[in-house]
């Protein structure tokens, strides 16, 4: 899925391996931000389905919707790996978070359906409010951060996409209350 | 599977990053109705195996040829992407919305063959035979709806296209009556 | 993994999109085969491990050969879509045939070493020698043929690929003996 | 993930099609040597996790880490592929055992924090010191060959190269000490 690509032959030719490979450094920057996403999503996805007690209709039609835009994650990651040094980088940038932005929207609202449901959340969610606040405020916090990751990257595509890559780590090290709750 | 193509440098140069993308368009229809379809075919496939008892050998060769033709879809997706601008633009329409004719045939086979086996179908399916006969119809709907998409493909490209996109919509939303059946 | 190219631009533009798409003949022709085969390869995969009741260390290796020479599958598979209306195309065939019978040796080899295990065998192998003797038969039976197929690579493109569809088709039609026997 | 690029056709014009497959001596050496680490790796991962009791917030990070070094190896192997005959493979050649030393690490550090937790740690573990001592001294090992080849590759690309595919086959041969210690 994400893929790095070699350098050209061309390029190698003008400036050398060493210089060619650093010039990557957008493409290995975007490698690791969309890793690293990625793989928070999956944790989280993992989590929310702990606190889900059986499987809806509308659940399968958030998960599809969840799937669709993190399929779409590699294409805007080739984009930007490509294009952060082109003038019009912001494009690429906005694109980019635009995507991340979309993730956290579509979590929100799966997550909102979830502990809603008197029929889907588990015990633990239906017996301890605050937990299943928490969480709540967390996602919306989430969804607020990425709507300014995506609001700075048209002002400057560096802080957009360093921005996404701190979400990612902010949330990766950001414990999940329901362990707490127990 | 599914990728969608960086812009090159020299179109970027041409025409711009934003432009660029926009001119994208038909890959990322090719991209989400592809995507679409095969959701609704993963779906529908874990339904029609919930109503499988035991498996078979002529089974075996029914799921062989659903993946095959499932498998190939990823290429006229990309022709229809590169080309649905072109002037021949029929020829890759008419691929990929044959893809989905083929597909659509494929699983009417494999449905007609679980349904008419009395050591395969479900107590549900022999039980409540109005629902196998309510599946049976939706299959032959959906094949008949596929013939007019591909014979669509070929008056108009972008009306082909459209159909499988409605239907694939239409198919996702559509329930499956065996829940219904208790 | 297997995956057919897009014909390029300059290709349309010469030949028109309908014949770039028919002069993919040898692309769709390995596709098919190789698709074929592996699909064979994982259904005997699947059928030989139900009649191994423990696992052991040469096992491990076995199944690491097997993987490696069906992981290789997609390089000849492309390069013979790519160079079967080469003249050199003897060589593109013989290298793919030849990854077919390093993976019927491999196979064999993993069955030997499976049946003549007294205490990896299953019951129905350990007390109906005919149900083993004759999957070694079939086995030793298709590493000929693959040697045959692979020997006339080199003779006729063709005649050494059109043989692989055919043995990958032959093994998906016969059956296996353990469900006779009961 | 692991891909060989089917030579173009310029290059075959020009050397043939069979010099230009030996001519990839380089990818099929470096798909190899990805190809029996990964196997390796994964096996090792499974092994290492059969002896972890319950899973822990830490046990996350360092899975994550994990993926992301290992998700990293088609990279330098196709920078290996590409360049191993340029001038300048020494770069491509240091890339790519720096992967594995990365990897190396850790799997050290994984290992080191199951085995050292109380909670963690099977009883095989806690029961039988000595086994715990050997897999821990096999793998600082490992890291220290790593570093050599890390090294070597500075001076010989081939040098370094060997090194890691006889030490991806020298820890596929070495068994593991809980079997032993049954």
């Amino acid at each position: 899925m994400l893929e790095i690509k070699v350098p050209s032959h061309e390029k190698v030719l003008e400036h050398g391996l060493a210089y060619s490979l650093f010039a990557l450094w957008p493409a290995f920057l975007a490698f690791f931000t969309s890793f690293t996403t990625i793989l928070v999503i999956w944790v989280h996805h993992h989590l929310i389905f702990t606190q889900v007690r059986k499987t809806a209709t509308p659940l399968f039609y958030w998960n599809g919707l969840l799937l669709l835009v993190v399929t779409f994650v590699p294409f805007p990651t080739g984009l930007l790996a490509e294009y952060l040094l082109n003038p019009e980088a912001k494009v690429a940038a906005s694109l980019y978070t635009g995507n991340f932005l979309a993730i956290s929207v579509v979590f929100h609202g799966l997550w909102r359906y979830v502990s809603k449901s008197e029929e889907l959340a588990s015990s633990t969610i239906s017996s301890t409010p605050w937990v299943a606040a928490r969480i709540t405020r967390d996602y919306r916090l989430a969804t607020l951060l990425y709507l300014v990751a995506f609001g700075l990257s048209f002002i400057s595509e560096i802080a957009g996409i360093s921005s996404c890559l701190l979400l990612a780590i902010f949330f990766a090290l950001r414990g999940w209350p329901t362990k707490e709750a127990g």
